[in-house]
């Protein structure tokens, strides 16, 4: 005989409990939607691993697990641009994550040199999805990412003037 | 000898590019960070496949991929809280969507009956992540998912006075 093995969390008080138990997905990772604190724009949509959403919750820096480079990242270790975390909500069923964050460094996220990943949208409702074209909605580069991280870039965009 | 493949567009391309080129992960689907146009607060975080996704650019009304019901779900279609569409970005390796929407009916977009699915938050920064205590930070429901999906609910919460 075995003993019974804890039971996961039912769905009630996992929608409606004050008990954390973020559900990570196959990978072990869990998405995490980020914000600015000062200006609510969606900054980037990253990932977190167990270890990571630890020392985030920790320490008040932003950590992610960096999926390209399969290792742990802390935000801004190579541009300076380090986001402290001035809130974390988690969602209904607690498999989605929420930061509010403040931007250090050049304040911008994007590796691109811009403020938010975001920086291009679609038209909507002007016709079929197949071979629609993006427009810029935010091109300005808050940095120069060949100069912060050592390596050519492709990015382009209008670069801030250095101050 | 077989006629090469398509390459896939250049990692340059998909990130200064205007092709709209959309990443849909394994199981062919794409992670949607929905705000409010009105408030710019963070509602939910949803999936879209590549029908999903063409029927929202198409229609302008925000549709998803249900993973719990593993079919094609337009928001609102039970509820009557509807999403319509006022822009859509992607992000610089376009495998993450934002959507701004304006909510329909109740304006709640959760199925507990809130507006956002994120009314939980937790503490920052002061101790160990394991064992850590959710705090409510929205607790009014717009509706009563009880009368409007027909089913019991667990949702809890204060139910907002009809008018």
């Amino acid at each position: 005989m075995t003993a019974p093995k804890a039971s996961p969390p039912a769905e009630t008080d996992i929608e409606e409990g004050k008990a954390f138990s973020p559900r990570f997905d196959a990978s072990g990772l869990v998405p995490v939607v980020v914000t600015s604190a000062a200006s609510g724009e969606v900054l980037m949509l990253a990932y977190m691993n167990g270890e990571a959403l630890a020392r985030t919750i920790e320490t008040g820096e932003a950590q992610f697990w960096s999926r390209s480079r399969n290792r742990l990242w802390r935000k801004g270790e190579e541009s300076g641009n380090t986001m402290r975390v001035t809130e974390l909500r988690t969602d209904c069923d607690q498999d989605a994550l929420w930061l509010k964050v403040e931007l250090g460094g050049a304040e911008a996220c994007c590796h691109t040199g811009r403020k938010s990943c975001f920086y291009r949208a679609l038209p909507i409702g002007e016709g079929k999805a197949a071979g629609i074209a993006l427009t810029f909605v935010e091109n300005e580069r808050l940095f120069d990412p060949e100069k912060v991280y050592g390596h050519a870039s492709a990015a382009k965009g209008n670069l801030k003037t250095q101050g």
